[in-house]
């Protein structure tokens, strides 16, 4: 895939600071940015928000919202505002998409957290609609089912997509997360006009530590290009971010990584 | 659950010999086992059979058939051949069920290792029908898609058996798999008739390697008894397996464990 799409999402260096993270994909002529909520705050919003503008990168994303499932309703509102900050923020970096992860149940009813996420993401659609921002719920790999999100298909995203009927949410395809799943291609297809963000990396075996053994791109089971192309072909022609979460990628010199990004992204996506 | 349906998949025993795994089912009351073929081998096929009858347990199923998919047409006939041979080890033993796990694409292509997974199958299905033993297709969680099973959800399988068409195909449904899955009790509900064993353990949170941190009934997320009852309710009354496979598990004293599992199998299940 040519460069003039490719994303980089900041966890993939996970030491660099956004002036850092930024920077280096100038050097690199990385058109495209995500930033994380977490590092934002480290530098302050304002100050982020001046330096990707300054630096002349667009945004593509902010990670993360979501989490909305939790024990108490004080607690699930908390959460509801906490996402309305997230649209705030995003607007401020002028990112095009606020990317939703969703949240884990706070008991073992995997059915009230997945009507908890769904109520939740219709309380802040009116605030994202006001900030021009869109809603990414982006379904993640089910080994994620116990921690991290409750939505962990494309085919849920999508019935999600359907029954809350605002242009402002879509779906956010990961191949890390989506690329077992045997609906994937039909549910691809089927997120035809509300994909809004597309992520790659890849699958390594043996499988560590899910967390933090994504592997580069061409370096595991993914077929990443079979995915790109039938993103495209839903309609999706947006920036591609690379978003690699691993402790081995984390302790190399990122410069030099960044350069084996583009590399691969060239080859492989 | 009352113990008279606790199997003990010797597994959770890795250290124990078939003899061992057996005389400790014989002390702790516990009525059936299930074998691992490795185990077997070490000891012998005759004499496991042998352990098993004199102990006077019931055998619950073999592990494991499958692995299908393979790099090579004389390699995927090794592997269809290796699954008669199971068949026949199965029959010694005086087992109910075979495990099928499927296995993994030997590339990037899940499409073509999922049909090899469906024609292996259906290539032993006679030789399974004569020796009386039934094929359980378990789907695995789709951390193991990359190097395990390319059948990684109840759907999948559920839409293989029908398609086989055959009553000795039928269905392992292991919690661990397939907890997260949103069609989950659809999925059972449409796995009535074909439902041939059923397996307990817990998913632990926050998650380690997957292969090596199943938890203890009780210790994880999942809505076990609501499982358990599903099942039921799709015609399922035979014998639940524990198998539970975590590094800390296996380096603990294995009788003081067999009465930790009655206590959760009465408890949890």
């Amino acid at each position: 895939m040519e460069l003039s799409r490719l994303s980089f999402n900041q966890i993939t260096a996970n030491d660099w600071s956004v002036r850092e993270a930024a920077m280096g994909c100038v050097q690199a002529g990385i058109p495209y940015i995500s930033l994380w909520r977490d590092k934002v705050e480290t530098t302050g919003l304002a100050e982020s928000a001046r330096i990707v503008r300054d630096c002349g990168l667009r945004v593509s994303s902010l990670c993360r919202g979501g989490m909305f499932p939790a024990a108490s309703a004080l607690e699930r509102a908390a959460r509801v505002d906490d996402n309305r900050r997230a649209i705030d923020e995003a607007a401020e970096l002028g990112a095009e998409v606020l990317v939703l992860v969703c949240g884990a149940a706070p008991d073992k009813d995997l059915d009230a957290a997945r009507k908890t996420v769904e109520s939740g993401i219709a309380q802040i659609i009116p605030y994202a609609v006001e900030a021009n921002i869109k809603l990414g719920i982006e379904p993640l790999h089910p080994v994620f089912a116990g921690d991290r999100s409750v939505i962990v298909t494309l085919a849920q995203a999508n019935d999600m997509v359907q029954r809350l009927t605002s242009p402002q949410v879509g779906v956010v395809v990961d191949v890390y997360h989506v690329w077992w799943d045997p609906a994937l291609y039909a549910e691809i297809e089927r997120a035809q006009g509300h994909i809004v963000g597309f992520h790659v990396n890849d699958w390594l075996v043996p499988v560590g530590i899910p967390l933090t053994s994504r592997g580069m791109m061409g370096d595991g089971v993914i077929e990443i290009k079979r995915m790109r192309k039938a993103v495209e072909a839903a309609g999706y022609k947006g920036p591609i971010e690379v978003e690699i979460m691993n402790q081995e990628i984390w302790n190399r010199p990122y410069d030099e990584l960044l350069e084996e990004i583009k590399t691969r992204f060239i080859q492989h996506v």
